[in-house]
Order: C-alpha cells, then sequence, then structure tokens
C-alpha cells in the first residue's frame, strides 16, 4: 500500500507511475464499445450502419468555398481572434430565430454556445451534479450522454419507454422509489425527438403532462433535441421548455443539420443558470470558437438553408424507407418503431431467439456490415437483443445491401431461428 | 431548511428555483476580475493594457481567404464532419515537428488534440485532482489557470519566484510543509517561458535541478508552454518534458502565434495519461474541430508561417521595448522583469507606496488606459501593488500614449508618491 501523501507518484515498487496519481473520477471513465467499433466500421470494405455522422455529400462546397473566401477575407481578424465566453452575439440572435421554427421563445440573453451539445451536456451535469447524484434518463439511452454522468460520478436511473416515449406512470413510480432510497435527483434527461438511439418521438400530447409531472416533483428538466428539425415529413413538435421556462434547460446543435465538424452548439436556460455556464465556459475553453461561430453564421445568412434542410429531411427519409423495406422482406420477425424523423432505427432481435448483437457483431463485420449492439445503450447490461442501425450517412444502395449481409449473416449463424 | 430529497428545487417559500439544485463545486466558481474588466477595457476610447489578445492586424487576409476557398472546395465534407477524439492525425504530427523546435522529441500518438490549451488544463486538472487536492502554482498566476482549479475544488499552494523562476530551495520547503499538512500534491503548474503575469522565464540552468526536484519527490509537473515561439530574440528554451517524459505533461497552443479563434491547443503526455485524454475529449467534445483542425494544417502546410513568426517576434519586441522606454521615463520608481517575449509586463508600485492597482483602476479608466490588477492573478488577494500591462495587442503609438494617460492618471490620484 503506498501512501500517496507521502510518495506522491512513486509506486510500491519505487518507480514514477504517472498513473497513480489519477482522481476517483478516473475509476468511471470508460472507453465506450461504440467508440472502439469505429475503427472496424471504417474500413472500406465494411458497411457501417453504426455512425451517426451526417451525410454531407451532396453540400455545394464549391458554392460554400466562395462564402469562405469572402468571409475570411472581409473578417478575417474578427475571425480568428478570441470571442466572447457566452459566445457570438449574433449568431444566439440567428439561435432564438431556429427554435423559433419549433415554437420555442428564447432570447439571445439566454444562450450560450457551446462546443457541441456535448460540452453543453458536459456543462450542465457539472454545474448541477455531486457525486452519487441521480440523473433519470429515458432507456435506452444516448451513449455519449451515458459516458458524461458516469464521469461525474452519478447514478443513472432509467425511465421506461413506450412507442410514443417516457410513460408518465412509471416515471411517477421512479421518482417516487429513488427518493424513498434516499437519493437526489438533480435532472430528467430527454432527447423527445427521434431518440438516440430507440427513434421514439414523445407523443405531443404527453408533452405538457410530463412537464406537469416534474414540476410537482420540483425536478428540472434537461431537453436534448438535435435532431428536432429533421422530421421525414417537415412536422415540428413543441418543446418542454415552451412550457416551463423557469424548470426546462434546453440543448441545441447545428451539428446534425448543418455540420458537426464544427463543433457548435447551445444551451437556452435560466438566468441564474446562464451565469453559471458563461463561467463554465470560461474554464474550460475562454470561448466557443469564432471561426466556427462566424462561418456557420455566415452559411445561415448567405445560404438557403431551409432548402437545404427539405433536401436532407427527404434524403433520410428515402434511407430509412429503404432499411424499413429491406428489413420487412429480410426480417419479417424483428420488430422496430417506425421512426419519424432522425438517424436512427431500433431493432429487436425475435422474442427467445437467443440472440446476443454483442457477440454477434464479430460475424457481422465478417460478412461486411457493422451496426451498434444495444448494450452500448444501457448502463446495466440490458440490451442485448437490440441493435442500433444507423440511416444516415450510408446510401439507399448501401443500405439495401447492409441489411441484406446482415439477414444473411443472422441466418447464418443462429439457423434454428425465424427471424 | 429546505429537503432537497424531498422537495427536489422548490424551495422554502414553496416556489421552484433551479438554482436550488446546484452542485457544490459551483460555490468556488466564481466571475472574474479579468473577464468582467473586458467590457470597459473595450470600449473605443479606452486604451486597452489588458488583454492578452494576439496582434492579427497584418496578417495577409487576402491570400489566407484564397487557402481557405481551396480547402473547402476540395476537402469540404472532411472539414465539416466528425473528426476522431484524439484529433487529426496529420495535424498531430505538424505539431510534433513544431515543439521539435524546442528540442522536444513527441510522437503523433503522444498528442491529443484540444479545445484551445485552456481545455487541456480543464481536462488534466479532471483526470488528476480530487476535492481537497494540492496544485502547487507559480504566484502571481495564470488567471485561467487559477479558474480551472477552483472549479475542482483545489487548493492552489504558492510558489515563490524571483527574476529566474521558481527558486528551487523555497520548492523544496513547500512540498516539505504542504505534505506535514498531510495534503495530496498532484501537480507543480509552471508557465516556464514568459510567464503569464509576470513575464518570467525559467532560467535555463534551473530546469533540470527543477525537474531533478519533482522526480524525487514524486511530483508530476504540468508544463504550459504558449508563448514558447515568440521569444524577442528568437532563442528557443528547453522544455521540462525532454527532461522527463515519464512524469511531465506539456500543452501547447496554436492561439499566440497562429490565431486562438480555432481554439485548438495539444497536450503531449505519457500514454496512460494519452489514453484518459482521449476519453476526457470524447465525454467533453465528442472530438475536436475538424474544421479549425485542418484549416490550422492548411495554414502551415501553404503559407510562410515561420517567416510570419518572425514578424510577430519583431512586432512584439518593438511594443515591449516602447512600454519599457515610457515607464522608465514616466515611472522610474516602478519595478518590472524585463520580458524576453510573450505578452505582458508586470509592474510593480514604489515600496510603500499604497498604491492599490485594483482601486485606482476606476480612475485610470477615466484617463482613457485600461490594465490588470494584480490581485487578479492571486488566490489569496496579495497583488494589489502590481498591474499587469499587455503589450500583445495595442500599436506602439497607443503604447505610449496608454503608459502616459497611466503614469498621469497615477501622480494626479497619488501626488505624495514619487513614481
Amino acid at each position: 500500500m503506498v501512501d500517496f501523501n507521502r510518495n506522491g507518484y512513486i509506486n510500491s515498487k519505487g518507480d514514477f507511475d504517472i498513473a497513480e496519481g489519477f482522481a476517483r473520477r478516473v475509476d468511471s471513465m470508460r472507453a465506450s464499445e461504440i467508440r472502439a467499433l469505429f475503427a472496424v466500421a471504417n474500413r472500406p470494405e465494411i458497411i457501417s450502419l453504426a455512425g451517426g455522422m451526417p451525410y454531407l455529400g451532396k453540400l455545394p462546397f464549391d458554392e460554400i468555398s466562395k462564402i469562405m473566401e469572402t468571409l475570411v477575407r472581409e473578417h478575417g481578424p474578427k475571425l480568428w481572434q478570441y470571442g466572447v465566453a457566452q459566445g457570438d452575439e449574433e449568431l444566439r440572435e440567428t439561435i432564438t430565430k431556429i427554435v423559433e421554427l419549433e415554437g420555442l421563445d428564447a432570447t439571445a440573453q439566454e444562450t450560450v454556445i457551446t462546443a457541441g451539445s456535448q460540452q453543453g451536456l458536459d456543462s450542465i451535469t457539472r454545474l448541477f451534479c455531486d457525486a452519487g447524484d441521480v440523473i433519470l434518463a429515458e432507456a435506452p439511452n444516448y451513449v455519449g450522454a451515458l459516458g458524461v454522468f458516469r464521469s461525474y460520478q452519478v447514478e443513472v436511473v432509467n425511465v421506461e419507454l413506450d412507442e410514443e416515449g417516457i410513460i408518465l406512470a412509471k416515471l411517477e413510480k421512479t421518482i417516487i422509489n429513488t427518493r424513498a432510497r434516499g437519493k437526489r435527483i438533480k435532472f430528467l434527461y430527454s432527447v423527445p425527438n427521434f431518440q438516440n438511439p430507440s427513434g421514439i418521438t414523445l407523443a405531443v400530447d404527453r408533452r405538457k403532462p410530463l412537464v406537469e409531472l416534474c414540476k410537482k416533483y420540483g425536478i428540472m428538466i434537461l431537453e436534448d433535441n438535435p435532431y428536432g428539425l429533421l422530421s421525414f415529413d417537415g412536422q415540428l413538435y413543441p418543446t418542454l421548455r415552451q412550457h416551463w421556462k423557469e424548470g426546462v434547460i434546453y440543448l441545441g446543435s447545428f451539428s446534425k443539420f448543418i455540420a458537426p465538424g464544427f463543433r457548435i452548439g447551445w444551451i437556452i436556460s435560466p438566468d441564474s443558470v446562464r451565469d453559471k455556464l458563461v463561467l463554465s465556459n470560461e474554464s474550460v475553453l475562454l470561448c466557443p470558437s469564432n471561426a466556427s461561430s462566424l462561418t456557420i453564421e455566415a452559411y445561415l445568412k448567405h445560404f438557403d438553408w431551409k432548402t437545404q434542410l427539405s433536401a436532407y429531411r427527404e434524403g433520410y427519409k428515402d434511407r430509412c424507407n429503404q432499411m424499413i423495406e429491406t428489413i420487412d422482406e429480410l426480417l419479417p420477425n424483428c420488430k422496430y418503431n417506425k421512426p419519424k424523423g432522425g438517424f436512427f432505427l431500433w431493432l429487436e432481435m425475435p422474442e427467445g431467439s437467443g440472440v446476443n448483437s454483442k457477440d454477434f457483431l464479430e460475424a457481422a463485420v465478417e460478412a461486411g456490415v457493422a451496426y451498434v449492439p444495444g448494450t452500448g445503450f444501457y448502463d446495466n447490461g440490458d440490451g442485448e437483443n437490440f441493435m442500433r442501425l444507423s440511416f444516415c450517412y450510408p446510401s439507399v444502395e448501401e443500405i439495401e445491401q447492409g441489411i441484406t449481409r446482415l439477414a444473411n449473416a443472422l441466418k447464418k449463424t443462429y439457423p434454428e431461428v425465424k427471424f
């Protein structure tokens, strides 16, 4: 047993070992299965249904490059300089107009720019959670959120979903049970639209009741809405925040409908939280990137992004339809919720089939297709009879071929199962 | 007294108050005096000697905009897409060549890209520090580092400097005393070159002995070197990390010698730390910005950045010389260490003068000049007889006039003092 106080990083063998000094939170940081998979999934012979990358191939980069050229020539010194911790004011104004499309009234003052929505998640968890606190989260859940929550040594308590989203009666029971255990519930984390990975959308008529329930129990809601503009039919769903400004913090992102390469997202929150978020930005980033912020601002200003958005919706709808069509044809006994938008389809193996999606992955990759095993989206080992299939990046043809490879490999590996 | 477990965010008046749920660490996050100052300092009639913004005015943005146009046209889909958590490999290769200029052998594998050096500081503190741990830090110290350390509820213990940097005998005594108090020392934080705010450079012949001392006591060193390439005479100083690869983590940044607007820095560390830093990047950012990384890569590749660097050095030297000349003329009884590079001069008020630089700031701003009071660079209220004067951003003429305004205001406010 080494006494760190006396010996510092010098271990029991008398050697300096830098890992001796890690903080306790490092124990709860671990590599996600999903990330480890990406190296494999990126091999050219593999059709990847694993990633969550938006499809950018058809963007008119010739036109965009000219916008960039003008921007740098005219505003270079501002683009390349430090900005303010809250983020560029003009971009914050523009963001209020984007969320207005979803019926959310917001001001630039309430808005803080983040280095992607991920940094928003990190900042909110940093501001609210001590080790041992509880976050209520939809199960299955976004793997990147689980990673953040773990890194703050938070206990994630699962909230059950049906095909219309969070089941309110079960949520209430979970709140009561969790408090009975003496735990502090810091917030409910929800992705209400086209949730990652389940593809589920919270029914419109459940939204106000969900907010009322949280209000009754004095629980803050963290609403994460990266996909909201990407419904297949153009429908826009009301935000939770619009129902309750004091108690809902809203996370948004440019990553899914413009481009993730800039790492720009935003948080809309009550003033007392906004003030702390600005301090958090100063501490983590000094300030968001001016180069990224002003480029997005120029794109939105000089480019017909709403028409581009319609093209994205159409493209993702076509891809999703192809995926569904091929699944219905080749894997008719596998169930799924039909997504209304977003990037993902959550495929359930036939009941009692004994398929373990984590074990099967190797055979799938062997057959030239990759997906994410369902276990990655649970903190408790559940999800082995699910696969997350993404239809955002591959072409319609690749999707058809990918699902075909997947079906063939399943049938070959589990000849006794009726898929 | 409200029972959070029972009532959540509902306060003693029965109202929902989101601030009820803040984590304990929020108590230690506070707005820095410096940031609050920037709003004032940015008024056009004020000559600001307060900020740490590099001077970018003379960059040939016409030429750069053409590089950008080509980059976006040819590599748009890669620029705009997600990257990998460790950061773009080609840029990491390039970084190894940059640090090689300072004699540091590094590999791309050891290197992790961060969202500015600030995020590197945050990540290292996150990985190593539990609440109550000690960080040894040069006093005065970079205000952005103090902010990060506070946000992790760390105790900062000051290490004394003379004009040649850390005083080794005093450091050793501090280590012994701190451990005698039962505290865990997690690392020594040092900015060895042209330190912010003191302008002090660690003497070359103290570098190896400093490393040996830390090695002896089993203490990791966090070496932060944003200004290393910006010596006035082009001299490059040996890094601490080159003396001790197992025990020194190196932070670098493009912010000072290319541009801060991209928020791109780097960390070079032992493998066991690198692995955790990649997880930390996934958790905080998903990945660094491809758009920013590839733009910097293109700038370094297609632009004569070394000649530009010489121009920066000359420019900063001229500005610093003007500052010194005007101080020597108008404030001959104020002391300072003559900087060998970097951005800052640390001005000491005459001994026993009773000048409180925090109180005096209002009068200075009234007279049309801003600086940062020395108290911002200490965690314990020290520093009131110092001012940090930055010579990086204003022109030579503005510096002359700014110091003149400062001198006049000092003499007017404290007529009894011989400055």
